[in-house]
């Protein structure tokens, strides 16, 4: 991974998908941007996928990134959901595979490891890691935005 | 639904994803065309999911249905498969949003009912309908375009 790479760290979802922006110059990362993009619960999933593909263009098309990682789609609590979920993921793989040719997706074991060094951390140890990896002074929130960027970190650990 | 509106049935799938559109004259179907866009095997799920889209931009952009209508999803045989097919049936969805603002999604009894006129009725039965209700001499082949044909003949029962 050259220097300045952009990794682009998507927590997939179809009501929000946290999304967050590093950069990797020497031995460090830098965080350039994070958010969530929420979709309206009245509206029917085709529209909800429709929003998203939409924001994520406008995320990929602001920043350019060399790679985009996501989270392996793992079994959700409930069938229903993880399906869902997993239009949004076709979508999201499709943009990555548009814009960079290919998508990078890691475990949730691989990620608490690479970000905590420890394979089993809690959701607040990932937070406060990706916080002090970014030289942040707060947890990022929302909780989605948080994951997305240690999703990123994670790709900078496995890729640099 | 007026009389000369095109329709674009899909049997989704990220292996094999069944296609068929017809176009409703008068009191009758006509079958336009019909065929299933295959993915290689051994290419990742992303790489599959591109090759859909762009197959399925071809097909809209050549036939430019007035409406897409697709098969809602059941919970297959097991529960990866099923995933993996959500993850093509949001780029479908995305793709008939994109082309006619929605989509038209029918359950597999109902388009049993609508086709044969039993919720019940078997594989075999549904292909024999399609091929009468559409005038062909011979039952279409490959079952993953006969099902797409079904489908986009209920969406014609339900809409005309």
């Amino acid at each position: 991974m050259r220097k300045d790479k952009i990794v682009l760290g998507i927590d997939p979802g179809y009501a929000r998908l946290g999304w967050g922006v590093i950069q990797r110059r020497g031995s460090q990362c830098f965080m350039l941007d994070f958010g969530c993009i929420e979709t309206p619960k009245d509206e029917e999933l085709a529209t909800r996928l429709a929003i998203i593909d939409r924001e994520l263009e406008k995320i990929i098309s602001r920043y350019l990134p060399d790679d985009v990682a996501i989270e392996e789609l793992f079994f959700a609590k409930n069938v229903t959901t993880a399906l869902q979920v997993a239009h949004a993921r076709g979508i999201i793989m499709l943009r990555a595979v548009h814009h960079s040719g290919r998508i990078f997706q890691y475990k949730p074991a691989q990620i608490k490891q690479a970000v905590t060094g420890v394979g089993n951390a809690d959701k607040r140890q990932v937070q406060e890691m990706v916080k002090r990896i970014l030289g942040l002074r707060e947890i990022v929130k929302p909780d989605d935005a948080a994951d997305a960027l240690a999703i990123a970190i994670t790709h900078v650990a496995f890729t640099f």
